[in-house]
């Protein structure tokens, strides 16, 4: 509209706000010129508002008189909105679990965790029947026995990063990798080790971090070209800050799919990450790069972050274990904002007992309330034990999934049946393609409100790659009725899900319905837009992240053409020690004995 | 834009919905026909998405082709959005205060409230020095003395509401009220009394119902013509079932502005509701039917509804008291759906003791949280020896009201200061003006989104006001930014407030900025949009809704045109019983002394 808006107004934070009698804050009285409309003039101005165009021109003048675009929609806010998504489920009873004492340091917590790992998994450095991955306890026995060291692994690690970046592998794993910092924070991690005092099993083991979140010396891009230089990243975030205290290795910051605005992991600024089992295939994403990343040997353990099965479906299609815990466990203190109510940081690791681990190290207790139960950790020694664990299964939905998938997911459940006698009972989930569309409605609204006012308005179009151009358009063509609406079938989700789970422990599915799709060359430079195949790829993702859910997936197998397939458990709030017992079950009956290596993969441990 | 829209989905309520595995719900799986773009395909998309008008069509055949107009904008959904407003404050410690037993009686309660009124204010029937009003301790004396009779005030009700209704006054007090429904409860009543065995205080007394409640037999308009018969009305709303609990009279339902959305109470169908101080003023709204039938002596309560001061407003200009607790604290159960997160009912009132009896009827302990505090009721005998109360007041928005109102607010304040030795410390209350256009986008983009799907979408906009049309034109202009930018003003403003109640009790302001306004003759029919005054009206309301915080408002005197005058205190969340304390101290030092009759008054108690 071609009509004068006066520059919206850039609040400060709340916190810095005078609210003394001698404050320098405005008071604006409102300063009318609107005259009284009564009679026929009323009609008048009725019959304009309601014509299509003239009416939208009309009410965006009075919009603009009353300043509401200055002071409320085009505003710089600093807070979030003011409005959580509540669980009525009261805390539930788990069985075979270690209740942790609040207040534990993230040190403590690890060795807590630690200790429900089962100790037939503390596996030989020498190479097994077949191939497997080197876990965090693999890493801090090497280190303890000095078979290895923090510092001589991190030169590995470097020297690997070098490798597949360059121009023959290609890889695309990280955005930012200082080899400096990585190097000082491995031989501080020797120093302690030599001195006898590592500050927890998680002492020297690297961890990638998905460059959503805040890692100091990093800035944080956002997988775009311009949100690090925009935005000041001041200190880690709190899941990255835990894991330091671990005295964990930050090994840089891994690539992601821009602003996770696509399902692909193409990223046109910092390139494709390509998958570890076949190089001319995709990654997934948004958290691609920490997914191919932890696949290709180069860490047990990386973060990412899910708003939209952005952890979980790329831990799925590179063959590793991917983990978002129940909305709320853990903080979202140093994630981009790009929305509020959806995303949050979770895990991929190459098993479930790491998995545990690092959810140990990193779940927040800061903010014990009566609506956020003590952290549970599963006793997995225990696991066989469990009695009458129940899985529902919506067949339709379930088989909803390519022919591979559907026989493997299918099989690893029969597994389940046979080895732990645990049930699967049929439910409907209702409005599945519905709970689709109202997600992509809520991150794509929150996005734009969270984004626009700081960045978006004001930047450079050029900058941003074409896909997410697409998505931003679409995300900010939102109505506050689309946006309520959605919150609205967002409520009748949680009461379907409170109500399945009163007949099941959790709800069993595929991770994704088609394994990982090939990279085309005409979409490095570009993005693409595969509805298609990206509608397959979230199709079990939607509930973990809409209804705040914990999921959990686990390699089931490898379909026909080598690539890994997930088989996920969505279970309900804050039963993260149930979904750990079922991944570790499953992992336990199908996952290590069929395991495969990727084509490209790295021994950080064992190599010379 | 011209283009098929699939008709939208009718969702039906989440508890009918079957989970079982012979379930019909329908499993969508995407159909898409879009086929893959990379490569220029993808930045011609971009460049025609951010094209102005173009733009926005292809969005729009974009998503009506995923069905998002069809499952989710436009689809009609029973259930409300899934988020709270959340108050972080914990429970407060409040002076002089009954703790009631949890899951006590309506009746009980309302027996309770009773031993909390001062023996002092157990006036005689005769006539005192100068007017008074007739309190519900007064009606319950009379009928348990023989005095009257609760049929014999309900017939000098049903002659006044008559008389009133007729061309001659044309008061426009009530939508509907039904003669042989009213007399049927009062005679039930009597009954009671001459077994002597009345259910409680309140048995026999004469209640208002604002149309926005549901209240049997009648059915429940909103002000409109077309939502009575549109939406059924099949049981009372939850403060209703409680009064009637107490043996209360339903009255009838009072008028109010069309869909609460306007504040003077100016009715096209129903009738303008006029001021009982001066006929040719406005009573202010939406509750303004509510607020004129006490100040006409024709019941001591009325129940209204407050989403913008909705009760407060019409209160202060029709000279009783008006209080909205905190929000949650009353069931919105039977409410009209207007909006989600800034209405609920109200209490307007004669008296503050009767505010109070009323409030201890109608408070909701069916839901007792972590987040709700036990009901306490203040111990008003007990006000003058309450030490220490302080009193937050932002001179620039106090004295922003005219000269008549900034005097007598400012006397009022001075009162305090000397009676009770209550402090006041100045402080500033940032961003209000903000906040009024924040909680106008809240409250609009709510009424929408619960309105537009199941009745305006396909309704005969000639059914509705003209200024009410105008007022949904605006309504649903509002992007989801708009209404999630307004969300993150809210959240600041629970910040700023939460910092001033460290330092005071209370905030205390003029209720209005100016008092009831002339009622001019070519607004009856089309209504008037008068935004000077209609801003000046509510400038002091809005924290009560936007933040759920309690607020009463309470009569202190008349402008040199013999107009009332209310001042307000705002408390911080749970803390009703000290702004009860507050409004009963403030009658108590100046409010009986200067009562003025109305122009327009009933007799009930002592009328032949």
């Amino acid at each position: 509209m071609g009509f004068f808006i006066p520059p919206p107004k850039v609040y400060k934070p709340a916190a810095e706000v005078d609210l003394g009698p001698d404050s320098d804050e405005h008071y604006i009285s409102p300063n009318v010129k609107a005259p009284r409309v009564a009679g026929f003039l009323v009609k008048m101005l009725a019959w304009v508002l309601e014509t299509p165009v003239l009416g939208w021109i009309v009410l965006g003048v009075l919009k603009r008189d009353n300043l509401v675009y200055k002071l409320v929609s085009d505003a710089e806010i600093p807070e979030p909105p003011l409005f959580t998504a509540t669980h009525t489920w009261q805390a539930i009873q788990e069985q075979s679990v270690r209740v942790t004492e609040s207040r534990l340091s993230p040190a403590e917590r690890v060795q807590e965790a630690v200790a429900c790992v089962p100790a037939a998994a503390q596996a030989q450095l020498e190479p097994a029947a077949g191939f497997r991955r080197w876990t965090v306890r693999d890493f801090h026995r090497a280190y303890r026995s000095g078979q290895a060291t923090p510092t001589m692994v991190a030169r590995r690690f470097l020297a690997a990063v070098e490798e597949c970046s360059g121009p023959d592998l290609n890889m695309g794993f990280f955005i930012s990798c200082d080899p400096a910092d990585v190097l000082r924070q491995a031989e501080d991690s020797t120093r302690r080790y030599q001195q006898g005092a590592p500050l927890s099993a998680m002492d020297g083991v690297l961890v990638a971090v998905k460059d959503e979140l805040d890692c100091l010396p990093y800035p944080t891009s956002g997988g775009t070209r311009w949100l690090g230089s925009a935005r000041r990243c001041a200190a880690d975030a709190a899941c990255v800050a835990q894991l330091r205290a671990c005295g964990a290795v930050m090994a840089g910051k891994a690539n992601m799919h821009e602003l996770g605005a696509g399902t692909s992991g193409i990223n046109p600024h910092h390139g494709a990450t390509r998958n570890p089992y076949n190089v001319g295939r995709v990654s997934g994403g948004s958290s691609g790069g920490s997914a191919a990343a932890v696949c290709a040997g180069l860490c047990p353990v990386a973060l990412g972050a899910d708003g939209g099965g952005s952890v979980r479906m790329p831990a799925a299609l590179c063959g590793v274990v991917g983990f978002k815990p129940t909305a709320g466990r853990l903080s979202n203190s140093g994630l981009l904002p790009l929305n509020w109510t959806v995303g949050m940081p979770g895990i991929l690791a190459a098993t479930v007992e790491d998995t545990l681990i690092a959810y140990a190290a990193i779940a927040d207790q800061s903010k014990p309330s009566p609506l956020q139960p003590e952290l549970n950790l599963p006793m997995l020694t225990r696991t066989r034990s469990m009695p009458s664990i129940r899985l529902a299964k919506y067949a339709k939905w379930f088989d909803d999934s390519s022919e591979d998938i559907r026989s493997l997911c299918g099989k690893a459940l029969q597994m389940l049946r046979t080895h732990y006698g645990w049930e699967s009972v049929d439910v409907t989930v209702p409005e599945i393609e519905e709970m689709r569309l109202a997600h992509y409605v809520t991150m794509g609204s929150e996005c734009t409100a969270s984004l626009a006012a700081k960045y978006l308005d004001s930047m450079d179009r050029s900058e941003v790659g074409w896909d997410v151009r697409i998505a931003l358009s679409a995300y900010g063509s939102f109505s506050s009725r689309d946006y309520l609406s959605a919150q609205r079938l967002r409520c009748r989700q949680m009461y379907f899900h409170e109500k399945i789970f009163e007949t099941a422990d959790a709800i069993v599915t595929p991770m994704t319905g088609v394994t990982a799709y090939a990279l085309q060359d005409d979409a490095l430079s570009t993005g693409e837009l595969d509805y298609i195949n990206g509608a397959a790829l979230v199709r079990y993702s939607i509930a973990g992240n809409f209804l705040g859910l914990p999921a959990i997936t686990v390699p089931v197998g490898y379909d026909r053409g080598g690539l890994p397939v997930g088989l996920q458990f969505i279970g309900r709030p804050w039963s993260e020690a149930t979904l750990l017992h079922l991944a570790y079950a499953m992992q336990e009956a199908c996952g290590k004995k069929v395991l495969r290596k990727p084509k490209v993969h790295y021994d950080l441990l064992t190599k010379e």
